[in-house]
């Protein structure tokens, strides 16, 4: 089982436990947007308490938050508070152009929130990630709680200022669960691609991987079913200590194949790479996980158009030479590293510790409708896997039933947005709950687009889609500053 | 200070920390209900786990609950879910007449959830209060999401029953808490009595004693002045250990007052004395804390109704006597026992732990304003107790961020009752905040009369509160059950 030797070795991305993480960490690289002006920030540290939830341990740690009051029109204008992802806050900050630039339009104070474990918000230092005792308040709880207190404290300096949330992917659920569980320090919610329904019986396990295989049927005769074929091909070739070598030579492994279980991993990190891929197919050429045409997929698939009769030779040289357009599109990759999407760094290690606990995204293949060798899901493995690692046990339910999980209807102000392109919309919130409960589609965007800069290449969609989500921040911002100052009446009998 | 005292010495009831505490805990007496209908529910026991908030600890334990569903009428009938407050679960089953009397008209399921740490709910056992290790599982979070747990699982059986919190006092507290929280799992609250704004800043400290004076002041004539002049006869008559002597034969105290230390609490137990009455001043004889006449405030302020220039020996002549009525209605105590409010049960230590931890409420009194002796309000003071006692500290500010504090408009479906005599309603929500946020004020109710059984002497008041809450549930469940089954429309740009 695929799941489980992955999750054993944690050599490499784990198809089916760590796709959000890959999805989120790989993008901790080096990041540069031709487009994007020059922004400045203080960065401040906040004393969080360690347990929100006990009281036995009362220790604290600096949180680390970066604040950007540049166009803020004393003393009521809003703050836009991101809800920091697993990772390094000051990457958020960096990608999170939207903010910066509605500030201006909105008067707005810009905050970037660090989430505990990541980055420089370590609750036990260097030891944060020594063993599971350290590791139990990394939680999202916990997250959520930093978050509703370091917003507490802003408001008593700026208590006329509306607060509005903002997040993308894992960071965007926290953007909508601290809306739904602390309405009074934030008016409104952006949650942005923010799968807050991948969870246990609430979407099919095999959607995820369905939307991207649809990226890259769309995107070029034969590719989603040449890449269907390219697994067993795989398998052939690799059954022979020849065969692992040619595979080697072909995609310019840094790291030679050299086991059959070497193949596993090999065919681990191609799945992944054609998720990320459909993660950011965006419409202009970008450096995200790694510099990218415009429109990658599309690039992509023009290596892989030929017809069912090929050889396992052929399509696997089809193969490599469409996952070098995402390993080397500058040309400057010696060879490719079979571990490069799963960053050995903290911050993986915390997403994985997060889905072995809350986190629980059930992922499966079949190969039928998705272009992926088939896997089931299984709660047990998985369960049986991080008790391996951590020696903690997943809470399948857990997270349905403290977020709500489709019963989310008595919550208000919450934009979900979504790309149409992105895997993650599998598990987003895609049609409107209630009139303040709702959902942006974006039919041309892959992973929220919506928060990236403007460029002249967007589409319109995404063009309207911020255009829209800047009227709900005036109208709840408006509404805010009505509503300070009303009292209620009295139901006396 | 009388603060520290109390603290330090856990002798007795605390003035400023453990009124809310002895006011339900001292209720866990022998209690008796001439017009009770007989009522009959079964016993089951919930697999919890200990800590929901973290995975290192994964054990569980059993959370007891009592179901009736004689009248329950499948497969969508309602289920009223009674949020345990710091007690045995079936001291409050037994006393919540109002739910027993509404389960034909809704065909209703009853079930009463046992709170985490008190009845025989106990995480480890006879361990659970051996230190604040094992006491770290005892927050009002860990219990809320006890009660969403158990109402999933109970969902999971009865998909299409909407469920209803009600609850009084800390119950109720936890009932509106749990609507706001958790809104998934229960369309609608009551709060019965509920004194969710008695948390530093959201209420005057001060005005939980103007309520219990205003109580007696208006019961006879003179009859607050005299409460108030008795502080000072009891000080100077306690100045002598013939003086002692002399107080503890009028008061027929159990265990004779022998130092001036004793003096203080004897006053502590006095004033904790009044502050029961208020809130159990029923307008019919009932059996609370002790068997009491109706309207007990009258009937003890007809022994204090002399004017001020009455000697120090008749004022408090006159102050025994109206102990006795609350102390010795029947006649058939030997002695007056002044530990008697403050029980030493593990529930009391349960409750002054939560106030030293999340349930911090500021008391005070001025002696002007109410008939108690002068005492501030100080939080370090009072932190440095709950320190010395638990080795912990409360945290000011965090069930205010919690829980929202007075920025709760945009929750829903909640009703907030309030007895105009219970000296709690200081802290309660006395007005509408929304259409779906509402107040119902009971002008001659005391502490939540409305959820205990009627009697031919309910005042109209409470009748009419008690037809309201149930039009408010019955519209509730029409709701819910009307939006089953809607989809939402989508944004599509």
């Amino acid at each position: 089982m695929a799941t489980v030797t992955c999750f054993i070795t944690l050599s490499l991305a784990c198809l089916h436990v760590t796709a959000l993480k890959s999805q989120l960490f790989t993008r901790l690289g080096d990041l540069s947007y031709s487009s994007e002006p020059p922004i400045t920030y203080e960065t401040f540290y906040f004393n969080q308490k360690i347990d929100h939830f006990g009281f036995l341990e009362d220790g604290t740690f600096k949180q680390r938050y970066l604040v950007a009051d540049k166009h803020w029109q004393q003393p009521d204008g809003p703050i836009l508070f991101y809800t920091g992802n697993e990772g390094d806050i000051t990457w958020f900050c960096n990608n999170t152009g939207f903010m910066w630039e509605i500030a201006e339009d909105l008067g707005a104070m810009l905050v970037f929130a660090e989430h505990r474990y990541y980055g420089e918000s370590l609750p036990f230092g260097q030891d944060s990630y020594s063993d599971s005792k350290h590791l139990n308040y990394l939680t999202s709880e916990q997250a959520l709680a930093d978050f509703a207190v370091l917003i507490q404290s802003l408001k008593s300096k700026m208590p006329e200022s509306p607060v509005i949330s903002v997040g993308g992917s894992y960071g965007g659920m926290l953007s909508a669960w601290l809306r739904m569980k602390y309405p009074n320090v934030v008016v409104g919610a952006l949650a942005a691609s923010a799968p807050i329904w991948q969870f246990p019986r609430m979407v099919g396990c095999g959607d995820f991987y369905k939307i991207v295989t649809q990226d890259f049927a769309k995107s070029g005769q034969n590719c989603a079913a040449n890449i269907r074929s390219s697994w067993k091909a795989i398998n052939n070739i690799s059954s022979t200590a020849s065969g692992l070598q040619w595979l080697s030579e072909e995609f310019s492994l840094c790291s030679p194949l050299k086991a059959k279980t070497d193949a596993v991993v090999f065919k681990s990190w191609l799945q992944e790479t054609w998720v990320n891929l459909a993660m950011v197919d965006y419409p202009y050429e970008a450096s995200f996980l790694q510099p990218l045409p415009a429109w990658p997929i599309q690039v992509v698939c023009k290596h892989l158009t030929f017809d069912s009769k090929v050889s396992d030779y052929d399509l696997l040289h089809g193969v490599s030479q469409a996952a070098k357009v995402y390993y080397n599109y500058t040309g400057s990759s010696s060879c490719l590293n079979t571990s490069q999407t799963a960053t050995s760094s903290l911050g993986a290690l915390g997403w994985t510790y997060q889905a072995c606990t809350e986190m629980v995204m059930p992922m499966c293949t079949d190969g039928v409708q998705d272009m992926f060798e088939p896997e089931d899901w299984s709660f047990q493995a998985f369960s049986d896997e991080c008790y391996g690692m951590f020696g903690i046990r997943p809470r399948e339910d857990w997270a349905g039933t403290l977020y709500g999980g489709k019963d989310i209807s008595s919550h208000s102000n919450i934009i979900f947005s979504n790309g149409g392109l992105d895997p993650w919309s599998s598990g987003g919130v895609t049609y409107n709950i209630t009139d303040s409960l709702v959902s942006i589609m974006i039919p041309d965007g892959a992973h929220h687009l919506d928060l990236r800069y403007s460029t002249s290449l967007d589409p319109p969609s995404v063009r309207s889609a911020r255009a829209l989500e800047l009227k709900y921040f005036q109208e709840w911002i408006e509404k805010a500053k009505t509503r300070s100052g009303q009292t209620g009446s009295e139901n006396q009998l």
